[in-house]
């Protein structure tokens, strides 16, 4: 070819074929249906809030001034179509900063001046990375962490992120220790590190992020004069103690004791609300300047007004925002609670979590061996044979094997009571070795169960003396 | 300050300075209301078309079910909420295509499959511009054109556009001489030249390109192997002969002539339909992989499917489509016959245009001289005297001062009205010199009248002898 695309359009910076995108594909192209597909695979890889849509719906239908596609909204629809200030709506501000107070138990103060709008928090990464850093400098991001990181802070901007590494011996907590070896490593390299991102609560943990921590990251990011990025999109999910500390609250109790201008937070309404069609993203900043250069970039990804009208009069509602915020909560802990059991009950541990639309499962023992290649081994099998979309920990960079991510809040009680069924069969089935399923005759599943089997004993051979298992399987560190 | 943002955030890449800024910010201050405010400024610098606001409400009442937030679609609400594919909602897609076909008179084709969202023409641009060119290259620009390419193309990617100068001796065409020039003044400075962007209809001229024009320019990139871009932002806004060609029409003529990897299309809802507010923007790419690559990063704009639901539904609808366009175009054409023989009475002349929601006036001779100086102060004493906010030519690029751009379709029939009146009343007052005014006791208007007859006296001064004069203003070429 005489012509050329850019290097961003022929380089891989996006990362799609990487195995989180696989999951995705495995399946669109055989969807779980209860009815029409009931063999087919069961997406437990999407971190998606389903469970309180008849809240939502029932807000909608009271509400038809807040569409401006109803008769009673519709008089407005020529003034919502052809605004276009990238401040946004006046109320949408107002709401959102209102919202994201209430989130957090009102104990912070947000400014609606400072509400910066962004095409998802997706655009709001993107939009801090063309704000904080330039091409080739670094940010710090604790592992495991949302591997869409990678394109929406990388990709366009040519900045780096490098990883500051976490370990499930201490529960993936965050040290200063692992913040200064990671800090250090990037000067050694001369790679310049221009801040520190977290996620509180983490995807794809399910976990807050405890105060300490937060004032431990934040003095070494001030101290370091970088910045701090909290992607605290997950924040309306809390549902058990200890609860959500927002850094905007460690930060306004010792205002003084830090450099605001090195202070962002990045907020969506995907997660809490459930929306992440409307692609409603929020920066926040302590900037000035970045606030304001937010703003202006903040034309390539505006929110519909459409969508901000709507978001506007929701979350505007207090008795709505009232009573979605705790009844979404109670529902995603009887969830969690009905996963999590039901993976215990056979034998499977997941990382104790208090947050999120997922639990972290460690099947590190089920691998042949403690490799990369071993765990995506394993999740193809349990994609191929117990027919459930799972994320494994490698797109996450997780540093330790075996540790896979399992949503739980985009489907129906009947699909997880299907999916945990399946994981209990198939765990039976290892159990009682090759006889009972042989004897079903099925014989397709027998070959690929018999390959899990081997894996499993060789993972058997594996595990250490000391732990004695009734089954290959792993009741895992909680 | 110890910590530095990026370049980009802390360079003036945005231009938000700009003059072009500025009218929006005079208005803001001071805004034109029939009762509230009948002395304000008139806001003339907007693009908008409201003209058919009643036409769509009207749809809108009618088709509830077009809407997730009305009792007969809210049952629709969480399905469209949780959508986040970035393919785009297929009935979205379907209706897009179609409409962009209907809009070009059903003379092309255009793939569904290849229709990529992105955050309105702004998001496009920008799209385009980071899977086409690596920073630091080039696009050629033909003048004067639309101020937001240099924010939306630029910013953020590195390239930097290079004018093709267009002159108003020839209505402002693209010449194949004009093409040849920028190229090879970008070759002698060392510059990659990666593409041609061509608005058609254009913004501010109001013209739309000849089918000779379009080949050649399609000829030149072709034989040049750089990139075509055509924004056809304005296609639906031709109200007038010649209609509207689209570059995908000249393509389609002589598929084999041309290599299709070359070819792009920009297009957005915010100007045929006047939702600007909604961020409807299309890519619409003859390339497969800029398609893809566009495709990803539509992550960072996609439209919220609350509204691509709504423009799906509305899109598809034949009937009110079929009505909707040529109803538009009417009323455009009325508006635009309105302010130019307005204009004209008084002497005023404009490019003689055939699109758009403006026409591109010719205040050449006002100019105290040919600079782009005195241009921007004949545009300081329209904003203060007559209180008109229109657009100088300078930050459209325009390679002669003293074309300014009035927008016709944002305001309704009485604001027009007051508009005229205006311009008429300023230019008797400057006819009858000073007599009048003093009588009415207009002391300080008088003061910036003075001023401007001082520089209406150095016009004529400069003015030919073989053109004489009833006025100083002028009659322009149309
Ligand atoms: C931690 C985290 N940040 C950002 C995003 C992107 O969210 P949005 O839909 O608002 O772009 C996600 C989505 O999964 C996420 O998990
Ligand atoms: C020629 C041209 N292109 C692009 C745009 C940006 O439009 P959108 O609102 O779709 O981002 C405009 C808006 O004025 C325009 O005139």
């Amino acid at each position: 070819m005489e012509y050329t695309l850019s290097k961003i359009a022929t380089n891989d910076g996006h990362g799609e074929n990487s195995a989180f995108f696989d999951g995705w594909k495995a399946y669109d192209s055989d969807p779980y249906h209860p009815t029409k597909n009931p063999n087919g695979v069961i997406q437990m890889g999407l971190a998606e809030n389903q469970l309180s849509f008849d809240l939502v719906q029932e807000w909608v239908k009271k509400n038809p001034k807040a569409s401006i596609c109803t008769n009673e909204g519709v008089d407005d629809f020529k003034e919502i179509a052809i605004f276009q200030d990238y401040h946004g709506l006046p109320e949408f501000r107002n709401a959102v900063a209102r919202f994201m107070e209430r989130v957090r138990g009102n104990r912070v103060r947000f400014d609606p001046n400072r509400i910066v709008m962004s095409g998802g928090a997706t655009g709001a990464q993107e939009t801090l990375a063309f704000c904080l850093a330039d091409s080739g400098d670094a940010l710090l991001v604790p592992t495991p962490y949302y591997p869409g990181n990678d394109r929406d802070l990388t990709w366009r901007t040519g900045i780096q992120l490098l990883p500051v590494v976490c370990e499930s011996s201490t529960g993936f907590k965050i040290t200063r220790e692992a913040l200064e070896t990671a800090y250090k490593k990037a000067q050694d390299s001369n790679i310049k590190v221009k801040g520190l991102l977290l996620n509180n609560p983490s995807n794809p943990l399910g976990t807050t992020i405890d105060k300490q921590t937060l004032t431990e990251s934040l003095t070494f990011t001030n101290e370091k004069q970088i910045h701090l990025i909290c992607d605290e999109i997950y924040s309306a999910t809390v549902f058990d103690q200890p609860g959500f500390t927002s850094i905007a609250e460690i930060f306004e109790e010792n205002p003084k004791s830090y450099n605001p201008n090195l202070i962002h937070i990045v907020y969506s309404l995907s997660k809490d609300l459930g929306f992440p069609g409307f692609r409603v993203g929020i920066i926040y900043s302590y900037n000035d300047t970045v606030t304001n250069c937010a703003r202006k970039m903040s034309s390539f990804g505006l929110v519909s007004t459409q969508t901000q009208h709507l978001i506007a009069s929701m979350l505007s509602d207090d008795e709505f925002v009232d009573r979605f915020i705790p009844e979404s909560a109670k529902r995603l802990a009887k969830r969690h609670e009905i996963l999590t059991r039901g993976l215990a009950q056979v034998g499977i541990g997941s990382l104790k979590s208090n947050a999120g639309l997922f639990c972290w499962m460690d099947l590190r023992r089920l691998l042949k061996e403690a490799t990369f290649e071993a765990e995506a081994e394993l999740w193809r099998m349990i994609i191929e044979d117990v027919k459930i979309n799972v994320s494994p920990g490698a797109p996450f960079h997780c540093s330790e094997p075996g540790w896979f991510r399992v949503c739980f809040a985009n489907m129906d009680d009947e699909a997880v009571r299907v999916a945990i069924n399946r994981i209990h069969e198939f765990v039976m089935i290892v159990q009682t070795k090759k006889q009972r399923y042989i004897r079903r005759g099925k014989l397709e599943v027998s070959l690929s169960f018999r390959r899990l089997d081997e894996i499993m004993m060789g993972s058997m051979k594996m595990s250490s003396p000391h732990s004695p298992m009734s089954s290959p399987l792993v009741r895992a560190m909680t």
